[in-house]
């Protein structure tokens, strides 16, 4: 029997995780009890999410405890099975944690990967919640209609590449927001933007009133920052605000403080929404099926950022909030 | 022909504005032309929006001219015609100002107030835009299930008691936030909340933990300031806001600072909208209909605060921030 390499939680971090609050250890595999499966996981996510599942406030779900094999979305396929709804040569991607292995009952299974004729890996990013989120956060919250201005920030991202192509599709002009020229480049060459902005390069504010001369109805937001300050700033009447992540915010314990935001909600009817991708659980395949067929007709491109070996995953979380990756981080192993 | 009594703008404030920024002036009516004809005003209303009307900064209507009649709802009767669809007699209620006569061509008259079994003063208040303001924005944007629990701000308020009382005919459970002890008592006794917290008497946060055990499902808010932020904290998954003004906040800019929304909005799925009134013009007849009914069978309960004498509109609008009125704010001249 082989043994399993697994990334555990070493000490709970009271903001972003870092390498040094995980271990790597090295464990035998346990014997298949009836209806159980074991998966060779054969890619590991890194989200934004993960700092919230780490972290002692509560959150959306239970914290992952101390010592405990980090909790993750990871693709793989079954290579044994003594479960009757699992066999072997299924590929599956689930909450399978940061681990070469995982024995399953299912439970913990998001779905079967039925589209063969695509990488594997895309269940974890374009075709996974990244992509699943970006399609019904912009859709059902978002409410696009053809010739809104979208503003979309973390927009070279997995989630805001994957929403800037979508609003697209539908019609909108997309205007991207972005930290550095690499990623810049991104946003026009590769997702489609209409105008790309650099954050880092100067006044977001003057650019925003530049690439939105009609004030901006939709804006897409993984930031919770300045940025949104900006964006707030110039929305039109009856604009709508998705709030899907808050990723330029070290901690919430104390909460930051930033301009208050009821005169400009008031001012322009404008609406506001918090998104939780698991709330749509249940319609997830509709989404893969739209995604995977706009993946399919080149109309809906992606960008993986792989490192290879599990010792990369300890500071994957980190690196991310650095914008250290150029598309959807992943770890081979 | 009588001599026409009116407060007109002296000079622009920049937050609240203060008796100082008003005159009391006489001038003769002039003749009417065709298509035109004349209201003696009896009630004229004070709003909290009228501090928008006078600012200078951009808002949704062009600001009152130095020198021009104060803008403001008011009611009256027709007292001479050469308008086919206004006759003598007629009681109208719209956009005639802080004036003793209004000369008008029917363009901004809000609606004839037909419900002639009922005080005219009503149509500036619960039958007015404050009621009807809070029949859309609570019903339209707070979208109140039975059984959830609804917090309003300014709870003793025009708008914010009759929001109580729609939400309690809906079956949700009411707390009203008010300051002073008359306001609660007002609340308990006359308005039907089912609890009153005095903002002014202690701990907001620890009084609305109390009063909402399993969180806030619709927040109803006036006022954009700390208790914002209490409620904010204590928001049920799904929770709805609606921001209908910014009355704790005396100037806008720069604009004041608070703790950031976007984990809030996040972590509850929650949804704010800020609501105009003037959005839902085409359904006012929908809205007075139901609220004048309600208020027949004494089912929605209403209180008029009225100074007699076109002497104290100057005044008013200051008094009004400053919370000295116990129900609608009306002048009778």
């Amino acid at each position: 029997m082989p043994v399993n390499r697994r990334v555990i939680l070493k000490s709970r971090p009271s903001g972003i995780p870092q390498a040094e609050h995980f271990d790597i250890v090295e464990t035998p595999l346990p014997d298949l009890s009836d209806r159980q499966f074991l998966v060779r996981n054969e890619f590991l996510s890194v989200e934004p999410a993960m700092r919230g599942w780490v972290s002692a406030v509560a959150n959306y779900a239970t914290p992952v405890g101390i010592g405990e094999t980090m909790r993750s979305f990871s693709a793989g396929t079954v290579i044994a099975s003594r479960h009757s709804g699992y066999a072997e040569g299924d590929r599956v991607m689930g909450m399978l944690g940061w681990q070469h292995y995982a024995v399953s009952d299912g439970s913990n299974v998001t779905r079967k990967v039925m589209e063969s004729d695509l990488p594997l890996s895309l269940s974890l990013g374009v075709l996974g919640l990244n992509g699943v989120t970006a399609y019904f956060a912009l859709l059902e919250l978002g409410l696009p209609r053809p010739g809104d201005t979208v503003v979309v920030s973390t927009a070279a991202g997995s989630v805001g590449s994957a929403v800037g192509q979508i609003a697209k599709l539908m019609g909108c002009r997309t205007v991207g927001i972005t930290g550095g020229a690499t990623k810049v480049k991104m946003c026009r060459d590769e997702f489609g933007y209409d105008e790309a902005i650099d954050y880092k390069a100067g006044d977001v504010a003057a650019a925003l009133k530049a690439a939105c001369p009609r004030g901006i109805d939709v804006y897409f937001d993984n930031t919770a920052g300045s940025i949104s300050d900006a964006v707030l700033a110039q929305l039109a009447v009856g604009a709508r605000i998705v709030i899907c992540g808050t990723a330029s915010v070290a901690s919430w314990d104390p909460p930051p403080q930033g301009p208050r935001v009821e005169r400009h909600m008031l001012v322009k009817r404008a609406r506001m929404s918090g998104f939780l991708v698991f709330d749509y659980a249940h319609r997830y395949e509709e989404a893969v099926g739209r995604l995977a067929s706009w993946v399919r007709d080149g109309k809906l491109r992606y960008r993986e950022d792989i490192l290879d070996g599990i010792e990369h995953a300890p500071g994957a979380i980190a690196e991310l909030y650095r914008g250290e990756n150029l598309g959807k981080r992943l770890i081979r192993v």
